[in-house]
């Protein structure tokens, strides 16, 4: 298969790389020169311009600094996309992926919005997701290309969705990670070493990935049965938290933001109903 | 094996109906009469009063409300526990843990404090952590029965230590869903299921377990390079948390505090340190 990519910062060069190794018949292109010889070495096409590299192959991906640079680059050769389908892997938000999807399809291009959940290392791993919206007709076509780069995840039509999903990842990577440190703190402080309390930690990170998908359905549906736990019995157990951590001198903004919010869901009656009603209060921008 | 199981709540009623389906001679008791009958039809045997169930058995599992609770059974009871191994189930701290400790070595019993990582239904699951922490030697004699339970897990000989994993295990998970609900209202809020996000964020979260592995040793060493992702570079990213979560009208705080960490860390200067840097600041109270 002939691809393109467009831009060889860290990310576009281990993008080209992967699909050279994967055996794609790849042409790169970069704004500044350099930044190409050690993919031409393993086999790349070196395209001289973009309006070239645009016109090598029916897949043109671009990794480029941001949106604008997108613009920059493909405005002029708008027309030359007319046929091809557009990658774009370019970090952003939804909005701006919704607008250049309007863009691309204003000049007859099939267009993919993507993000890539993991660094430049990572890239060829095929434990590693990366996020498409946008054509699903596209990503049908194109799925085994782009596997050289890790798993494709394929999240329907809207082309801000693949943005989107990657913001709330990161968020629940940033809490989780947040969680965590409060947990090897806590246990540091009475001689846990991190490297003991973490295999632990991940082992029951299991049976936390089992209660989101026990609740999903639920906040699909809007009911909250209080079956495993009520948020009366979380908010007696969240005191430890806070208490625990208090007592050890550790930071409590993260155990006193978390009880917080169990607190005003039981003051505003909801006691009774199981965790997942706080997705009630994170939509209603914090009020129970 | 020769079990005994003093309280006849959910819980230990839980804990008496998977020992005896594991085929261990059971031995159960409880303050208020009425609680034995359905385990009893199943072959345990009712002991009439906490001294004749202490007496039954070599292994002798508490599973009472609270420590006060523990006390007042077990201490007029101290000299018929000498020999025996107590194995206290009783939610309550890592310093209720460790009193009872001693005052079980002074009374020549061998002492275990545990924690369930479980509600009643997933007892006997061996999936289910419990979590052990006292005396080793203990542990090690009754590990296979305590297995009929779910899988122990022995945490070495501080008997505070299974009570202090409890906590910041639970508060992982608090933390966890709480930037999952996140996750399910900013993707909810352009139209995505919680059902359709939650595998995508499950997958993801096998990487997050990778980044906690490759942390831990660092934060025992004290060395925080920032090779993945810079500070920095997640101050960058989490403004898009922010933001979209604030242009979707969705509680921001958590985004936030999390966003607040992190400036926190960079503006003291270790913006080119990694992620882990931040187990300093929680360590001291919040300061960066
Ligand atoms: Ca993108
Ligand atoms: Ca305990």
């Amino acid at each position: 298969m002939k691809v393109t990519v467009l831009g060889l910062g860290s990310m576009g060069s281990a993008l080209a790389g992967a699909l050279l190794a994967a055996g794609h018949e790849t042409t790169v292109w970069n704004r500044s020169a350099g930044k190409d010889e050690a993919l031409v070495a393993r086999g790349a096409a070196r395209a001289a311009t973009a309006a070239a590299a645009v016109a090598a192959s029916p897949l043109v991906i671009a990794c480029l600094s941001d949106y604008d640079a997108v613009h920059g680059v493909l405005e002029p050769l708008a027309d030359d996309l007319r046929g091809r389908t557009f990658v774009n892997l370019t970090s952003g938000t939804p909005e701006q992926a919704r607008e250049s999807a309007s863009w691309a399809a204003g000049h007859g291009a099939a267009y993919l919005d993507g993000a890539i959940m993991s660094t430049p290392p990572g890239i060829g791993n095929p434990a590693v997701m990366l996020l498409y919206s946008g054509s699903s007709q596209a990503f049908a076509e194109h799925r085994d290309t782009l596997a050289s780069l890790g798993d494709p995840v394929g999240l329907g039509d809207d082309a801000g969705v693949a943005s989107l999903y990657d913001t709330a990842l990161l968020g629940m990577m940033w809490s989780t990670l947040a969680g965590w440190l409060q947990g090897v703190a806590l246990t540091g402080a009475d001689k846990v070493d991190a490297t003991a309390f973490t295999p632990v930690a991940i082992r029951w990170m299991s049976a936390v990935n089992g209660f989101m998908s026990t609740y999903a359905p639920r906040i699909d549906a809007g009911v909250y049965p209080g079956d495993d736990a009520t948020l009366d019995v979380h908010l007696g157990a969240i005191e430890h938290l806070v208490h625990a951590s208090a007592a050890r001198g550790l930071d409590t903004g993260l155990p006193e933001l978390l009880k917080a919010s169990i607190e005003r869901a039981v003051a505003a009656g909801h006691g009774a109903d199981g965790y997942a009603r706080l997705i009630e209060s994170v939509r209603a921008g914090g009020r129970a």
